[in-house]
Formats: C-alpha cells, sequence, structure tokens
C-alpha cells in the first residue's frame, strides 16, 4: 500500500472546534431543551452590510450575462481589490505596499496554514502559548515539531513563547535559534495587544537574529485604543522581517463568505541552499499561482464594498455592537471578581478559571450549568491552562443572558 | 537568513499560462490593433445560467439578515450541496457515496494540488504525458520529483505514461512501482477519453500493484458518447484504489464563482510507518478541516442550483453550446488536412502542428498571422511537443472567425 505522510500520525486528537462541537452535541442530545448561547468559537452573528450585499447581487448580475462575464481573475485578486486594500488599510497610514505585495485570497486560515511550505523543512518555529491551533498543526503535518510530549503537552522541536498573566501576555524572546515566528495582535485567544514599543522590539529581534515574523492581525479591525499598532509595517524596518495576515472574516461578517489577504513585502529574503538571497515575495507567488486560482469575483466585489464610505460606516456600527458585547462580558464577570483579560481591542475576553478549575472542567461546568459554549484556554496550549476564552461575537440579547446566568453560577 | 523550502529551485520557469499570457501582453503592444480571439486558457465565457443566480442572489439575501445569517459552515461543505451531489452524479448511476466521503473546495486546482500533502514523500507519483502541469508542479515542490533533465524535458523521478497518436493517447502502464498516479479523463489537454475496459485495467492495475488513482474528472459534464465513463467508480474495486475530483468551473461557468467537490471513499486505505492500515479519507479530512475553511455560501447555494431541473436544463443547453464549437475546431481543421483529436466528449481539441512545427512555434504563427491564442501542446510536458490545445470556450462568432483566420493561413 502506498505510505502517508507519517507526520499526520503525530497530529493530538482532534482540532480544538471538532472536540467542543462533540461535547455540545452530546449534551444537546442529553439535555433537549436546553437553550445553550455558543460563546465559543470565534463566529459572527450580525447580517451583511447592505453595502457589501449590494455589491455582491451587482456582480452576480454582472456574471449572468456574457458581455460582462468573468471567469478565472488573477490568482493573486483583482487590481480594484488589491488598490482599495493598499489605499485605506496601508497608504492612509503612511505605509507603502505595492500591488504585486498583495496576495487576496480565501481565508487567512488558509494563509497561515500554507506560509509554511515556502520555507526549508528544518526551519525552526516559535509559537505564542496560548495559540491558534493551526500554526502548529499546519507545522506538524510538514514535519517540523518532532514528538508531542504528553507530560509538558508540546512538541518538541517547536518553541512556545508564554503568554500569562505573569508577563502581562507579552510573549518571552525565544531562547534558542528560531527561522519563523508566529505572532497574533490584537491576539487570538487572548484579546490582548502589544504595544508599538513591544513590537518594535520583536522587530528588531527578527532583524538581529536572521528570523522572520509570520504576522497574523485578523482582529485588526477591533482595534480602538489609538497607539496599539494596526500594522507591522508601523514598525521601521519590519518589511525586511515580516508577512502580515490580514482577513475581512470578523472585520465585516465574511466567515461565510471566505476573504482575506496576505501581504508579503518583496524586501523580505530568505536563503537557498547555496546561501543566496531568495525574494519571499516570488515564492509565495508561485506558491498562490500553482496551488490556488483565485477568490470569487462576487466574494471580491463584497470584500471592496467594505472600503466605501457606506460599507466603512456601516462596519464601524457592526464593531462598535460587538465591542459593546465585549465590555458587557468584561465588566460583567469582573464584577463577579473574576481576573479578566482583552475585550478592549479585541473581540476576545480570556478569563482565568475560578477556584483553580482546568479549562475544561469550566467547560464542562459553563455548558452544563449555564447552557454556554466557550473555548478552554488548555486548547490553545498549555499556557492557556486554567484560562477561558469567551467571544463577544453573540447577539446581544445572548451576551446579556451569558453574564446573567454566569453571575447566578457558584463559582 | 531563514532557507527557503529548496524544492522550489526545481520547479522550471513560469507556470505555463503566466508565459502564454507574457507573450500575448508583449504582442499586443507591439500590435495594438490586432484583434486576438483566445482559444488558450481553458476559460468559460457564457453566463451564468438564471437558476444559479436566482439562488445565489437569494444566498445574499439570507446573510444580509442576522436572522438567517450564516457564518463559518461545515469546512466539508453544506449536506444540502453533498446530498445533491450524491444523488445525482453517483446515486443515479447506480453508485454509492456516503456524504462524508464528498468533500466541497474551492477548486479541483487546490485539491488535486494539495492531495498529495497526506502521501508519505517517498511516494513515486506517475503522471501521464502530456499532463495538466498542476500535478507535476505540486510534487516538485513537495521534493518527490528529483532534477529537471533539460535534455527529456522530465524529472528524473518522476513516472511520465506517453499518450500520443502512436497509442490512440491511450497512457503506457508504469515501466517501475508507483504509488500516486494521476489519471485525467475527459482528458486535459488532449481532449479524449477512456473506455471503460481501458479505465478498467488502470485500476485493476493499482489493485494488484498497491497504488493509488488520482482521478481527475473536471471534464466530466462534456462526454457526450454513452459508453464513456463519467466517474472511476463506476468500475467495481475502484472504491479501494481511487480518489475522485470533480469541478463545477466547466460544468456550470464556475471559474470565476470557485466551486469543486472530491470524493475519498472510505474504502481507500495506506499503510502509516508501522505499515498499518489508515484511511485516506481520515487523512483528507484532516487536512480539509485544519488548512480550508469551507466554499462561500452563496457559492455552494449557487453550485446546489445546478441540480435543479432549470439548472440542468440550463447548463445543458451551455454545454451543447460549447460542444457545437468543439465541432466546428474539429472539422474545420480537418477539412484542412490537419490531424485532430479529441473534440468530442471533451471540450479540448489536440491537433498535431502541420509541417513538423514545434509547439512554441505554431504558437508563435498562430498569434502573429492569424491573431489567435491556444496553448502549446509542450507545455504539458514533452509528449506534447509537436501538438497544440485549442478550446470550445470561445463565444460562437470568435469560434467560426478562428476557423476562418486558421484556413487563411498557409499550414
Amino acid at each position: 500500500m502506498t505510505q502517508i505522510n507519517h507526520n499526520y500520525t503525530l497530529l493530538q486528537g482532534s482540532y480544538l472546534f471538532s472536540e467542543i462541537a462533540k461535547r455540545r452535541t452530546k449534551f444537546m442530545q442529553d439535555n433537549p431543551n436546553a437553550q445553550i448561547i455558543s460563546l465559543g468559537i470565534g463566529d459572527v452573528t450580525r447580517g451583511l452590510p447592505d453595502a457589501i450585499t449590494k455589491a455582491m447581487h451587482d456582480a452576480v448580475d454582472e456574471l449572468s450575462n456574457p458581455s460582462t462575464f468573468r471567469g478565472y481573475g488573477p490568482e493573486q485578486g483583482y487590481d480594484f481589490l488589491i488598490n482599495d486594500i493598499i489605499n485605506n488599510d496601508y497608504k492612509a497610514r503612511g505605509i507603502d505596499i505595492a500591488t504585486n505585495e498583495v496576495f487576496v485570497s480565501d481565508g487567512s486560515k488558509c494563509d497561515v496554514g500554507n506560509i509554511q511550505e515556502i520555507f526549508s523543512q528544518d526551519a525552526v518555529i516559535a509559537v505564542q502559548d496560548p495559540v491558534y491551533p493551526v500554526y502548529v498543526d499546519t507545522n506538524v503535518m510538514a514535519g517540523r515539531s518532532g514528538k508531542f510530549n504528553k507530560e509538558t503537552n508540546q512538541y518538541e522541536n517547536i518553541v512556545y513563547l508564554k503568554c500569562d498573566a505573569s508577563n502581562n501576555f507579552t510573549p518571552s524572546l525565544p531562547d534558542r535559534k528560531v527561522d519563523l515566528i508566529y505572532l497574533c495582535y490584537p491576539n487570538n485567544p487572548t484579546g490582548m495587544t502589544l504595544s508599538k514599543e513591544e513590537l518594535k522590539r520583536w522587530v528588531d529581534f527578527a532583524k538581529a537574529n536572521d528570523c522572520i515574523i509570520l504576522y497574523d492581525s485578523a482582529y485588526e479591525a477591533f482595534i480602538q485604543e489609538a497607539d496599539v499598532p494596526r500594522s507591522i509595517y508601523e514598525i521601521e524596518g519590519a518589511k525586511e522581517v515580516a508577512i502580515e495576515f490580514r482577513s475581512f472574516s470578523k472585520t465585516a461578517g465574511f466567515t461565510g463568505v471566505r476573504c482575506a489577504y496576505t501581504v508579503v513585502p518583496r524586501e523580505l529574503k530568505a536563503k537557498d541552499a547555496d546561501g543566496n538571497a531568495v525574494l519571499v515575495n516570488d515564492l509565495w507567488n508561485r506558491r498562490h499561482t500553482t496551488k490556488f486560482n483565485g477568490v470569487s469575483y462576487v466574494t471580491q466585489r463584497g470584500a471592496a464594498a467594505i472600503y466605501t464610505p457606506e460599507g466603512k460606516a456601516q462596519i464601524a456600527s457592526i464593531i462598535d455592537y460587538y465591542m459593546t458585547n465585549a465590555g458587557i462580558i468584561r465588566e460583567g464577570l469582573a464584577s463577579l471578581g473574576l481576573e479578566v483579560f482583552g475585550g478592549v481591542n479585541a473581540p476576545y475576553i480570556w478569563l482565568k478559571t475560578p477556584n483553580g478549575l482546568d479549562s475544561w472542567a469550566f467547560f464542562d461546568k459553563l455548558l452544563s450549568e449555564a447552557n454556554i459554549v466557550g473555548t478552554p484556554g488548555v486548547g490553545f496550549g498549555q499556557a492557556g491552562q486554567g484560562y477561558f476564552r469567551l467571544t463577544a461575537f453573540g447577539s446581544r440579547e445572548n451576551t446579556e443572558k451569558a453574564v446573567e446566568r454566569i453571575t447566578k453560577l457558584s463559582l
């Protein structure tokens, strides 16, 4: 028989959200009348703004007519969208990005999962702990992780940068040579951010130590405070060391519509086997054009509408809705004496579980006693043990109801 | 500096269609008044059928309302679409496929490109020659190709199965042990098909030799003749040895809308490092859920409309339109004494270049003298040298005009 990619056998159990779905389904089967509120998986709930749906309707009509029909588009995305991205997300902030540095895709999960392919199999990767599982799992599949150590709950060849209350969720610098550093800010799952000075420390570190930062900024739209950097390219020299990932999923309700983009600056270099410098942008372009065929035209038109005056206003109001939810959760739980983090510049609230409960025990307690589904912190890594993530993406009614139910628990 | 995936340095030149686009752009710059007709890249030109656009409009409306909004769907696709696929494409032909064997994706290019990831890096791959470049390039990137030999125009570790007029484009069986065999029928680029008996020979070979067939059936909808198999699973025992890829791109004008699916039967097994059998379906499910986040809901609703009575009728009429074009090209060129293949059960016509011209020389001649863009056969592999691909996806007017222009050439 054909041999499998044996790295797959090193993967641990189910993907986190599958396990949550399984426990939730089991509970619902046993308790068919329970009114479950999900503040678990980070999925949005508001409808798409009118400016976006109008643009999508128009695009569907265009496709229905042979004279305006569009088939294959550029794999990297249409210029109309790339230019909107550059002008609004970068140029408006004084950052100079060229059209061939932006790659539109069908989701940041794909991009952050696929980016490792263009680097050496020997690359040492560093991730924050806790961490979005996709960074780790895709490197396990690629053979960069080594074995999983059940005692430490970590892979032996991955460098984990601990982020917990003891360091105010600011990751410690790696204690050995690393090649690729995944940073996520505003952070999923902790909801915390880095200041410009802290982010500069990472850019400087990457420069001094010849490594590349993979900067996942999927939650940028939720930043409320002025001094929090919205792009890693706000830091001088970052274009020489960083790839930035952005998504419309949470910004504009695109979790079911699928659009994101990745910026790979032409200044960013890596080296080939002979030590010659290679443009990472060229490698990603080759990967993207060989294995991907572009994002739905209808979706790209919808994404471009995000940048119209109407689109911007409508999105701002949705972000405001979610961030009001975040405040309700944050303040509601804090008033119960719980230790809460995040929720100020991000739609995630990260709480210390009460009475030293472990994360899954608190998950089960919250599910069975309050019928609330959240996400166990330990599912994001060992440093998340004893923490728990709630999201601000529910409806206002459910968010308020959830906080009320938690208030009634004996914690 | 961080090391790159050095396999990328083994890739040859640009991706075929980028090279074509480059030459075309250059010609247009030098000849701004030329009226170019493209019968090159296999992209459709008719508008989306009404049944599909109506379903897409309805889906956009659903997303605009919080009470009907859908965020993340199942990564594998919605059941409504999977059930339509199973009932229409398989059950109706007596083939039993379960819902967890179908994986909806945003394109067959992605699926046929990504499928190799779940197999061993040591797997020996066999491809037809000529071949859709994505099969080869994605295996080069993964380190399975060995070096490129400029003299043979082939990679040293890839097994090429020659398909030319001498064997009626029926691939020769591999002359050494292989693990993964990519077969594409109806074939891109030759437009030829296999009979049931010939396909059975491959299934039997895979069984006898413990290998897996990756069966790309993206052009199935164009099959006109009754005895041509539409699915590899029409062959008994194929579920134990084959993965099948299907696409809505050409079937329903989805090249810009993006939807396809892959069937991975639960009977299909491979082995892990200890020789234990592993379900390939489980591996692909893990890959799909870890690195992909599902297809746009709007797109999936559009795809489901393909299976309604209105959708079926409208699609049949578009397929008929393209196949009439195919007949016009086929008969037009044959009447000039050219040797033509394909075009009966596929939208591709594969022609022997006249007077022993090599493929790119014929490309340049056709571009400069008739202002027609086609695809050089050698771009698909060495066995395609001296052949040329034309597609039936143009408008009727352009197709007729193209044949007329070719008629006037001195060939």
